[in-house]
């Protein structure tokens, strides 16, 4: 067995035999800093920061305006335990949120909703990138936990400072609404990349000319819908269980909003079955397309051998040696001769041409 | 990778980022002008017109009689909005109205009920063609938005103009009902058209001289009935949702109507789920063919090389120039060579024979 | 695209824009004249009578006895519709029965239910048939609803006009019943009839000398059993609607018969699903039997090739007008090389015998 | 179409338009007497003995001692019919219990409880036999109804004559358990038998030398499962519905026991489907091995037919009768084309070695 | 038949026909000792012992302490019996703890609970073992039950010990919690070493140089997938069951703690069946990529067997005898002719240049 790079699955051992809730990091580790911004803002005012330490946090939290804490890097174990004791939250529902390996999943608290999902983009490389973001709900705040730096909460950095459409007018359930929306309208771009690639990979596998490695996109194709279908189907379940409405912080009003993502959300669901559907057709058709071409070698190879196979031997025949071959000695046998091959060539050709070999 | 035409897909990245109720039309930017036609009917008067702007449409409303406004092009986005503020629309109706990559849907309001369906037809060049259609169920009106300007609504305005039929004498109801069964109804076109095709490929893919793009097409074929499936489909599920009548809009009467549209298109789903079971094993099928087709191939280059290759070789045994070969002094050798030639010959052509060759 | 017969899917059109309630026969144009047979009983005594116009029917209408009114020839849409006046049925019930296109289905109305079913035989031709048979169940009558003559209900013509078993003494529920036991007895030998084709099918894919057209009739037998499947399977959820006893025609006595009929209809579904895997795994099996018989082909093929091809090379070499050929020389030249080639034979049989080649 | 063995399906035709409850025996004419044998207990006593009429039996109806009687010959119908009238059996019982192609099932009825199931085991020839075992459970009595005489009981009677663990002591509803508990541990042999057939199945399709009617000992083996698998699966959902317990005659007490059979049950059904998967993919693999074999039947000839048909080609040339080619006249002409067909010789060698086919 | 070793499914048979409840042990007889180790623990203070016989855990029945005892080695049926005795377990508890063959499984009674699972790990050989862990769960006691020695405990024991985490603190469920818990973060390392072992697979199946018994390897790996799959899914319905918190054992603080349980199960299980899915792909792949090497093999024997047999009976033509050949006479006609000859392999060159396959 040849070596082997670390791939994403060896984390899952770093939990093996730990005391539950023991925060272990399990992405990758950047050099990226520890880094808090807070946005703090009512209908009519907004104050943006960027924090030093968490305790800070505490001066927003009696308030009555809505506080969107975003923490970058959960390398820094000690910093999130911090978060968590300021915001008394659940020793499991630390270790979610620096376990990126962790599968998307909601859990309701007394008086937090803790939901954890992906954040799917591609690199420079056209490789997908799958990053958690976990969001906890409160009363009146969102704290949302990022690995990496960038995001796609621009816009909503954006609408809230410039204070476009409703969000600084509503609660902090929309406030999560809006940033798992943006999420979610990422996907549709990567459910869009999908289809390109299966786009260019139907071009190739039916055009003439098929590179060797073919096989291996295909395959990789597979695996890359794979890996988007676990990362997106499972966040269903979650918003479905969001808008049933059932937890005292989310309000009757952002329910018709929630739907509205669960709606993109089986619609990006089920573009994903068909492309799988796709590209597990195209793999047929394919094979059927190397069958066919192979067909069309056999062909070749059986009209110009069953062709020339027997003119050889007739010209073997009056090339032996025997002391009495009557034929040769005839003035014209040779011209005899070349005349019977050419009825056998034009007979073969009409039986060929028959066959629609030809 | 070559240069591509916009795709359907690309619209998706139209509204990544958006306030959510952003008013963005992601379908076909056609010359079309905006259109709004109203029918306001009694069971003994109707009345027919153009609207010019859409505030005129307010004379309508606080009347006793059944509205139909059927408002045709989408793109203008500004009007759609207009007519949004008066009849009290949710901004995210607004929004899936115009967004005609939306999956059908349905959506209650408590004094509305939102429903929006594909209308799927061919066009000239037997291109399936689908087009948004969403429906706004109102107290005593019914709003229809259309991409484009044909429809399959005329007999609907038939019967309204020649008071053919119930269609007068009931609610707002029937009338969505009468619409959206005119929809479901034109699905048995689509999918008599997909079978016939299915037919024809069948026809094709056994017939002796199989074309080389037979491969391509059956993969369209496959694709085709991938869109018109998740087209239909969804339908099913908010017809029943209709039919289960507990919308204060919907009356008991009508509900009945509205049970048999969903016997229709569980008939119609049935029938997309029998092609798609036929066009897969229609595959396997051609495989079948192939592989069969190459046996034979396989066996006449056996055949032949089988007989001429041995008897080649004799030949040129005695096509040898060693100075002493005995057999080359006999005064017959040449015919006894020939007669064993021949014996070989009926021996391998009873070989063949046995093993079902020939 | 060649001219294609009418087929059945085209009937779908006749409907499109139709007001609903409006009676389109769909079925085949046959000669068959309009029929209406009555049988009228009590335990006591029984009536048997043809009706000459529906009219007269209506005398057993206030009776204590129980009628089944048995009607032939759904093209007649005017006596059908006369027939719904008489009794009181919704027009989307008529609409149905004359529509053979029809799904299986239930309809629970206030004082009847309505189910429509289909009875399955072979013709003369060993084609199968299907054909719509559509009940009406009242308080105290049963109607009956056929396209053409025949059908699978002499035997309870029998049991009625004889007295036998329980039938006379029972209500309409109890005829409806039997009627509907009568159609399910007959899908058991449909089901024989597809499993005795299939295994058919698997005698002639295994055997040596397989007819060609083996593929088409594969297929065929492929589209039958879908066929049949659509025919029978929605028929298990009507049953067991009825076997709920919800609504009141149905006796808590008769139950028993009718969840008798639904564990029938469980047997032959899965049968026919058996038969559906069966016929997959078959097609596998011959992929295979094709490919395994290729490879004996190809192995003829190469062990000619390898044995003849070389010895033909040293006969040729030998053949060769080099005016220095030294070997040409020797006296015994020729049975050395004899010699050598028998080696060679030798030395391949044993390279082809230790490949299991031979 | 070649004359066919009555098969098993046939049996279906006898019942088609019967009153129902009419009795049909649909097994095997088998020249078995009928035998009822009958075990009369309690904690203390036992009483075995062998009826000659069945009206004996009511003589232990009115006891409090648990009775089982055990019918051993479905064809004699007025035997079973005349137990039937005895116990107050409904027609329709009575049919299913000599219907030995009724599929397993479950009737609740007031004051019995009617199981039919089937009994798994392989004969002589390794041929699996399936045979319908029925029960009835009353107050204090079972009876079960066999069609043909050995079965898998006799642990059951040994257990009641030696007072072995509970069953003496408890309830007609122990006994139940207790006799289906032995149906289904004698499935584990069943599943067991079937697992070493496709051991031995896959350890010949790997081996060098496989046999050609391999691919109907597949064919067979899975037909055998599916055969299995229609006994079997709807079992679970009958045992299940006796564990939910709501018959009066099932006691709290035996639950556990019944529960324990439907862990049996779950555990046997896992196993078949397991079977299952491992059967469809051991032919996939088939497939591929039978393509790698003739991958390398083609190499063998395409290596051997590249090496001397070039070879044969150039001694042809010097084979030629020109009068004037240079090269013959030349002393070592043979010696120079010798060593160039050497090099050619070699040269392809490295080529193939390259491309991995040597 | 070849001899057989003895395989797990054998052990079925032990069991057919015994009284249930019969201890029978069914796993493998090792020679291990019978060893029962105890952990009796309070927030305060733990007592850590080895019992030598089992009527000494009644010490700690009374306390209030948690008390763990962890019994080693099934095969010692009457201790098992004893301990059965002491706390007062059903027999079929008793039968389930003994029988290693059965599948995972939860029991309730009125004041213990039963859970049964499945323990994975590899051996050196890199063959997967399935142990049995049976546990018991009372008011202030876990008893588990293992087949051999080793087990993945270590760190609970450790946490005991040294007092870490929340463990000593809480009650008897989450002991039990800590412990199944270390048993499913074991499940993870299965996942990732069949992830690898999937990945190597990939790897050597597209490499250049095939291994010939791959095929196998693949079917060995699926099968340890079923295997792997078949011991871990019953477990998540029988997690879900407890976390459901329905058991007065259960307290509502540690359902927290099982639901993080029962997240971990739905990631393994996701894995597995993605795993599952990409094994059945890389055969697809696997199957084309034959075919494309065997498409390959075939082009190289066309080419050459074109370019050469025509050749060959050129020169055959001119290597005749015939008395009268002119073109022999010319005294260039060799020159000639191998003029001809290249033209005419240079126009096949171009002819399979265009048709790519050069």
């Amino acid at each position: 067995m040849k070596k082997r790079q670390k791939t994403r699955t060896e984390n899952y051992k770093k939990h093996i035999g730990q005391v539950p809730g023991t925060l272990i990091y399990t992405g990758k580790k950047s050099d990226k800093d520890f880094y808090v911004e807070c946005f703090d803002y009512t209908k009519e005012a907004i104050e943006e920061s960027v924090l030093l330490n968490i305790e800070d946090a505490i001066n927003y939290k009696g308030t009555d305006s809505v506080t969107w804490i975003n923490v970058d890097g959960l390398k820094y174990i000690d910093e999130i335990a911090n978060i968590g004791k300021q915001y008394n939250l659940h020793p499991l529902v630390l270790e979610d949120i620096v376990n990126t390996t962790q599968r998307p999943k909601i859990d309701e608290y007394d008086n937090y909703l803790f939901v954890s999902l992906k954040m799917l983009y591609y690199d420079k490389d056209e490789n997908i990138v799958i990053e958690q973001v976990s969001f906890v709900l409160g009363k009146n705040y969102v704290i949302t936990f990022q690995e990496s730096e960038g995001d796609v909460f621009d816009t909503i950095r954006e609408r809230l400072r410039l204070n476009n459409g409703r969000i600084r007018g509503l609660k902090s359930d929309y406030l999560m609404y809006a940033l798992i929306d943006a999420v979610v309208d990422n996907y549709f771009s990567i459910i869009e990349t999908l289809g390109n690639k299966i786009e260019d990979l139907e071009t190739d596998l039916f055009a003439e000319n098929t590179r060797d490695n073919i096989n291996i996109e295909v395959q990789q194709l597979k695996r890359e819908i794979l890996k988007v279908r676990r990362a997106i189907f499972p966040l269903r379940e979650i918003i479905s269980r969001v808008e049933k409405g059932e937890h005292p912080l989310i309000y009757k009003r952002t329910i018709t909003y929630y739907r509205d993502i669960y709606d993109h959300l089986i619609q990006v669901s089920e573009n994903i079955d068909i492309y799988r559907e796709m590209i597990w057709s195209l793999m047929d058709m394919y094979m059927t397309t190397i069958s066919n071409r192979m067909n069309e070698v056999m062909k070749v190879l059986t009209i110009i051998s069953s062709i020339f196979i027997p003119l050889t031997f007739l010209a073997g025949l009056y090339g032996m040696n025997f002391e009495h071959i009557p034929e040769l000695k005839y003035h014209n046998g040779y011209f005899i001769l070349l005349g019977i091959m050419f009825i056998i060539v034009i007979g073969l050709f009409f039986y060929f041409k028959r066959k629609k070999w030809l």
